[in-house]
């Protein structure tokens, strides 16, 4: 069955407004780096997306977004919970259905015509599971993933059974429980920031949070764990790149990403030449 | 005598929320573009700075802002006038002293320890008089810039005594009015979006807005042009350059200058390298 809505997660504190930065994108216009998710979820088949936001952030969004409105609902994450909280506030408008999640301070840039949005969701409607994007992760970077244990699937490069999620695990932790056979030695499979989930997830989430004291953050991870011992649940990993938009000049990195992989790749790497040729001459000068 | 005000103009319709745009400044921190320009005015030694916003901007402006409040002055273009009105809105701001004069999406990057606003500043506090800064440039460009026709001043390279300003002439016209000798055959000296005016250039700002039918656009070139026939007026070229956050890829292309020119000029390299080589990478596996 095709997967018609998505969620998008855009009230983190620390991400509030980062998503409305403008970039160029892939076709040489420029929109909110959000913007360019929802254009890559569209073209996906996605149908309908909500997006979770802070309510102080919530007209900014709608003033940017103005374009998106057939196939966008807003929902407000009330008080900053935890990232499981503010998945579990989309539970209404998803329903009983399958749902993409994504997070939208990423931008992904695929290595093939198919998007990594298309990729993994592919990938989802054949298996008829739930399914985590994943990607190979030094272990000098488990601090900032949620970080999966499990096995390859026979005969299916890239495609692994998940029997256990640990949210930033230690490198010790990861050792003892995340080792996957198969990866380089010291990689580990850790999130991509792109889910599909089945709505099983919800109730996993309802079942942590009444455990929680009242101002105990609600995790993701913790429900997803327990999924994987009740459905089938893989990963995947995808044929392309993620850009945190909230690392050091990860806006950057990004802009580079997009432009590389568009139809102005030229005219980017002529800036990128000329950038560098000026900073020659004037590291040249300094000597 | 020191000059302690500034205007910058934040209101034209096509750069609206622009300055906004988040960027890692030279130190590695996160900031709006509008709040690098405001840094380097404020190291520069302005003291007051008025902002020329749209009013459906404010709110926006004032919330990035919150942190320059001490040295901010918002002023209100009620209505989009031209950049000669916007500029003429700062008129009680700025009262009977001198002042310099930015536009909100340019940033620069110097070549020197000072950077362009102090060059400027320290240009038209030595000399007494109104100075603009300009950039020689070729004849293909005319059509983004005011352009100015003058004469070296004797002995003194990269300072000119303006005889004449005009809007965006065609290459024709740059040829007849504009030729500066001295300069590059085929270009012509250009402004950089920084300027030092006198208090003259309001009442000339008024003369031509009384001329004007009350729907036109009142440009800044024509009163300048006069400002060049009542006062001593120069040009100055700085040591450094603009980056137009308007221009094409423009974001992009001031963030890496910024990024070589500050603490993290090796991170930058490396992300630049990083970048190539996966995009080298890619090329060869498609080959």
């Amino acid at each position: 069955m095709s997967i018609r809505k998505a969620l998008i997660t855009a009230a983190g504190p620390s991400q509030r407004r980062l998503p409305l930065q403008a970039l160029t994108d892939r076709n040489g216009e420029s929109k909110a780096a959000l913007a360019i998710i929802l254009d890559e979820m569209l073209s996906a088949g996605i149908e309908q997306v909500g997006l979770i936001v802070s309510p102080a952030d919530r007209a900014a969004y709608e003033s940017v977004l103005a374009a998106y409105v057939k196939s966008l609902v807003f929902i407000e994450q009330a008080t900053p919970g935890g990232y499981g909280h503010a998945v579990y506030c989309g539970r209404e408008f998803v329903g009983g259905e399958k749902f993409l999640l994504q997070v939208s301070d990423h931008l992904y840039v695929s290595n093939q015509e198919k998007s990594c949005t298309r990729q993994l969701l592919d990938v989802a409607e054949a298996e008829g599971c739930a399914v985590s994007a994943v990607q190979a992760t030094h272990e000098s970077q488990l601090r900032f993933f949620g970080t999966v244990a499990g096995s390859l699937r026979a005969g299916r490069p890239g495609l692994y059974q998940i029997d256990n999620v640990i949210e930033k695990p230690t490198p010790t932790v990861a050792e003892q429980q995340c080792v996957v056979p198969g990866l380089r030695s010291g990689h580990y499979l850790c999130f991509f920031g792109m889910h599909v989930l089945t709505p099983t997830v919800f109730t996993l989430l309802a079942e942590d949070k009444a455990a929680l004291a009242p101002e105990a953050k609600l995790g993701l991870s913790p429900a997803l764990a327990r999924l994987a011992t009740r459905e089938s649940y893989l990963a995947a990993e995808l044929a392309g790149r993620r850009s945190d938009l909230e690392a050091q000049f990860g806006v950057l990195r990004a802009q580079i990403a997009l432009g590389l992989n568009g139809s102005a790749r030229t005219e980017v790497l002529a800036l990128l030449a000329e950038e560098l040729a000026v900073d020659a001459s004037k590291t040249a000068v300094r000597r």
